[in-house]
């Protein structure tokens, strides 16, 4: 095992090298203008694709489509004020931060609240596989050679953000805030200087792409099929939604009250995020910028070589006009805005993980939050995810979004019932009628936002299963199913553990029988056999196996010229076997005393490097893992540690501080020493 | 560590079904008639293709050159005679069954012997890869659809014999005899056969190649490079030799008196190689049958689609005209001997690396026989290595020829060489004019012997170095190097201990802290406590770590409830991580107690499935190999098996026979108890 550990670490090491040294978070409680940019990069960020998606899809029935991505975008603003108001009900009810899972759990029992983690899951995958490539794309639409390298620079982009989350790094809060106050502003600037030139100053701009004509995959719908595209359109524009969530899961980060702050705050995200859609949505219709899933087919008109850019870029480019430095700043703020959002997918993928595993449904391990391996192991795993699903739908947003929502709207639906729920119970008890009035206004805003959600989620399910959500469902239920076996384990063992328990006698052991392990006479033997002697057992035998006629003549003989008052006794082993006899002869033991105990003493060399491993203990490690399965047995380890196995101890002495540790508000607890 | 080799063996299961369970080898000492073919099943089979390997490289000269195959034939002949004499003054001097390797150590020192070790290893990559697709082509010979998919059934073939030896299936050499027996039987049948017919009946056989005209690649060649083509015929031959210090390697497999018997064999199978050796060379240069390697450029006349049979599918086809079934069974009875010859390498790999391992020049844990983990990566890094190898060259025999022999002739020489000095060793000191008189004999001999192979193994450097020897060469110098380093590092932590048992006081320690860790009050720690308390050590406490505050507060809570007399700490751990704060913790009472020794009771769950260990432990497992590090600490496992558990122990109880064992006489020894 330590063999594996030390070998993962050097080769992390090797990629990352040493981590920070992170100092105490005692200090992380975030103020409200911290707090807001550190949780909604995620939601903030979805606006720099949502709006281009709506026009996207209303491009196939043609230009006079267009005219409707305005009424869309309000639909989705409508939706995101209900999702916001609803969630204030939940901080203010939930301040833990267990968020959607926990709100589901306690309301609608464990497979709802397990249909939330497994929803959620997915979500992270893809919030990192969207957000990245969203990112590539809009640092494209301004440098050609990323667009011409995307899936790269998208594979590259989500192994970077996985590094900085393996090293542990502390999570500044100022640091967050930058990127993302930085891109509110910029695209505030770009709207407002946009419209002052049309409305005050009377310019007619127009985007780089409004000289082309649009030719309609799908002229003439029916009105259905027209109904059909603008719901589908409106589902990709719910994309913007992704991440509200966020807030209510870090409740416990907020300076006090918490619950009001996070309310706001979330009143904040909400006020920004319909802004900025609605702004870019007016502007570009404005502009008649296009935006569309095949350019070269859907595109008349167009120079060699176009390529498309995204709206951003293009509403950037048209109104920063003989001001590239404006386009180049859009450019940047929404890739790192992006990457920020990518971020905190990896930041809350290994909490919820803790989440789930502190209820069993995964490994426990996962629980344990300052247990480094773990969480990497989630980062890894989450980072390899993602970069399956960018690989494998080539880098396209377009076909990612298709996945996308369906967990976040599952998440909303079964959270927003479980609030209704929630209210519901607590008036069965409440007296007081201002409680009540409250209760009730809160379970009507609860009662709306589960409508709404649960209609989109039906929206999404219906105009976008077949394009790809059913995808997303599918590892739903695969992770739903894999938590419920877990879960089902872990059951089973306690039962297996109290059934033992109740036949238990309670009866100390009558006595000790020590055997130390021998094949030579070195230093770190005799040394096992002095710490064997210190634990004055009632029997204590030196015992070797004979896996070589010589070797083991020549022990016996200098046994007998050494000091050493521990009798030695030879086992045979006719196959040069070492851990069958041994087994054998504990089991003699055994046999003719079943109420004793049995402790094996293995001298064992502590080495430093991985391949060291391969050349000690192997056998030891065998036996040792061997005997754990005879009964009434136990192992001892007499470690021995060789100067190389210093060095690996300083290397291991790095302090880690888990990420996600900043939004989950960890670490305040002030260290002590006794309870 | 357990969850690996559960894993790894889980697997192997899945792909090998149960082992035997083979009894013991007490009575494998084999009688001669059974030893020949046990051990020359190697030499024998290189007949298959020497022969046709001299016809192929003279053809490039065209049919003029053919009238030297006899001689070549011969020469290697005269190689094999002296070779035979001088390893069966090996075999008398060297009973022990070292071989080459044991003899270059002894009497050319460690740098010599561990030559001979890098290119016995090679040799053992290269029969394997060698027989088994000149295995390939003799059945393809016979099955055009075998011939289609060469590549494929040698890899097929390579894995098969691995299985086998994965299996560990006890080796019968009854069993082993059958296909030795039939293959000279079958051959010397169609020899005899062949020249009844020519010369008794009057018959004018002629090969299927016969009519076809052989176009020479270098017509008018220079004597200098006839005599260089001559030479390269002449050391594809010499793979005739290969396999022939195996039975120096067996002697103490043989039925008393060894040596003597050894030697006898030795006579027998060199009898026999000449004999078959030289008959086929013979009835195929009557039989004007051709071998070339490229028909399509180097015959004229050929029809559509010829496909190339082996000589000895040629001969066969010839002399059984008329009743096919002969041919088949030749075909058979020489891919047998030929698959059987593959498997003497499997044995012997292991075999040689348990030997190198004794002598620490590879990892320890090889040395140990029984250990099936060990030989299973023996076995599977041969089988890798020389599947590579037959994909690198096409599964071509011409070509792996090339690397062949190297190895061989290089073990070859630097053995007599030894030889001879082990002989004029022993002349100082021998008084006894007989004796002298029987080692200035033998001693001859051997100069012979490494005259002789010392020459070849020039010719074959110098006529097959570029056409790639080279190859072999590099990776035996590359194994020379690792297996160096391997030694240089046991050195050195040798003398690293020497060092600290210097300084060692041999002072006992004077009081002994026992720690058990709890996170839970189940009956595994409940156990562990009883454990640890039957061992009276001079403090016992229960120290948990409080990774989760609800959690850590019911404990304490429950323990206080309970009749638990033991003493429980709570440790904090701010950013809830188990092992950092034990580690602190424990180094605190060292730092009080220096001359203390520490204990740290952990109870663990011992499981049957691999994947059970993502589910238990983990937490456990990494505390333990972190506290390793720590000196004056020994870390004590108390498991507690669960149900799964029996069955996994039930599945290790079988029994397991080393792969070679047979041929190394091992498992003679009776068991025993005490000495």
């Amino acid at each position: 095992m330590s063999g594996l550990t030390s070998a993962t670490t050097a080769a992390k090491r090797l990629l990352l090298g040493r981590p920070f040294r992170s100092d105490r978070l005692g200090s992380t409680l975030l103020p409200k203008r911290i707090a807001l940019p550190v949780f909604s990069s995620d939601a903030m960020s979805s606006v720099a694709y949502a709006p281009q998606e709506i026009f996207l899809v209303l491009s196939l029935a043609g230009i006079s489509a267009y005219s409707f991505a305005p009424w869309v975008g309000l639909a989705v603003a409508v939706v995101m004020v209900v999702v916001v108001a609803s969630y204030r009900q939940n901080v203010h009810a939930y301040p833990s931060g267990g968020g959607d899972y926990e709100v589901a759990t306690a309301n609608l029992g464990a497979n709802a609240g397990l249909t939330v983690g497994a929803a959620l899951l997915v979500d992270y995958v893809l919030t990192v596989a969207v957000s990245v490539t969203a990112a590539a794309e809009n640092i494209g639409s301004a440098v050609p050679f990323v667009h011409d390298h995307k899936l790269l620079f998208c594979l590259l982009g989500i192994a970077l953000v996985a590094a900085v989350n393996l090293r542990g790094v502390r999570e500044s809060g100022f640091l967050m805030a930058i990127p993302t106050y930085a891109f509110i502003l910029g695209v505030l600037t770009m709207l407002i200087w946009g419209f002052v030139q049309i409305f005050l100053m009377g310019r007619d701009l127009q985007a780089g792409t409004a000289q082309y004509e649009l030719v309609a995959e799908q002229s003439d719908l029916t009105t259905l099929a027209m109904v059909f595209l603008v719901a589908r359109s409106f589902t990709s524009g719910c994309a913007a939604l992704t991440g509200v969530e966020a807030i209510s899961n870090g409740v416990p980060a907020f300076e006090k009250p918490k619950s009001r702050n996070a309310a706001t705050t979330l009143l904040m995200l909400g006020g920004f995020s319909i802004t900025l859609l609605l702004g870019i949505i007016v502007l570009g219709e404005r502009l008649s910028a296009k935006y569309v899933m095949d350019p070269q087919s859907e595109l008349a008109g167009l120079p060699e070589g176009y390529q498309q850019k995204s709206i951003l870029a293009q509403l950037a480019e048209t109104v920063f006009a003989g001001f590239p430095l404006g386009f180049y700043v859009i450019a940047v703020v929404t890739a790192l805005i992006l990457l920020l959002a990518a971020n905190t997918a990896f930041n809350g993928f290994p909490v919820l993980g803790s989440v789930l595993a502190q209820d069993r449904y995964l490994p426990r391990q996962l629980h344990t939050r300052g247990d480094r391996l773990a969480f990497s192991n989630g980062i890894v795993f989450l980072a390899l995810v993602a970069m399956g699903f960018v690989i494998a739908f080539d880098a396209e947003v377009t076909q990612l979004i298709q996945l996308y929502i369906v967990g976040v709207f599952v998440a909303f639906t079964l959270s927003q019932t479980g609030m209704v729920r929630h209210w519901t119970r607590l008036l069965r008890t409440e007296t007081d009628p201002d409680a009540r009035g409250r209760m009730v206004r809160s379970r009507i805003v609860n009662a709306v936002g589960m409508v709404m959600t649960g209609t989109v989620l039906v929206v999404v399910l219906i105009t976008k299963f077949t394009a790809g959500a059913w995808i997303a469902v599918l590892v739903m239920v695969i992770m739903f199913v894999l938590m419920k076996m877990v879960h089902r384990h872990y059951t089973a063992i306690e039962s297996e553990l109290e059934a033992a328990a109740a036949e238990d006698d309670g009866v100390l052991p009558s006595r000790t029988h020590s055997i130390v392990l021998v094949s030579s006479l070195l230093i770190p033997t005799l040394r096992a056999l002095r710490y064997a002697r210190a634990t004055r057992p009632d029997t204590l035998e030196a015992v070797t196996v004979n896996v070589d006629d010589r070797a083991t003549r020549i022990l016996v003989a200098r046994w007998e010229e050494s000091d050493i008052s521990i009798p030695l006794k030879v086992i045979a082993s006719p196959y040069r076997d070492v851990t069958r006899p041994v087994i054998t002869y504990v089991r003699r033991i055994r046999a003719t005393a079943p109420r004793d105990v049995v402790t094996v003493f293995i001298p064992e060399y502590v080495v430093g490097h991985w391949w060291e491993h391969i050349l000690h203990n192997q056998s030891a490690l065998r036996l040792k893992t061997r005997l754990l399965f005879e009964p009434g047995v136990m192992v001892t380890s007499v470690p021995w540690q060789l100067d190389s196995s210093n060095r690996a101890a300083k290397r291991s002495e790095v302090e880690y501080i888990a990420p996600g540790d900043t939004r989950r508000g960890f670490g305040v607890t002030p260290p002590r020493d006794e309870p």
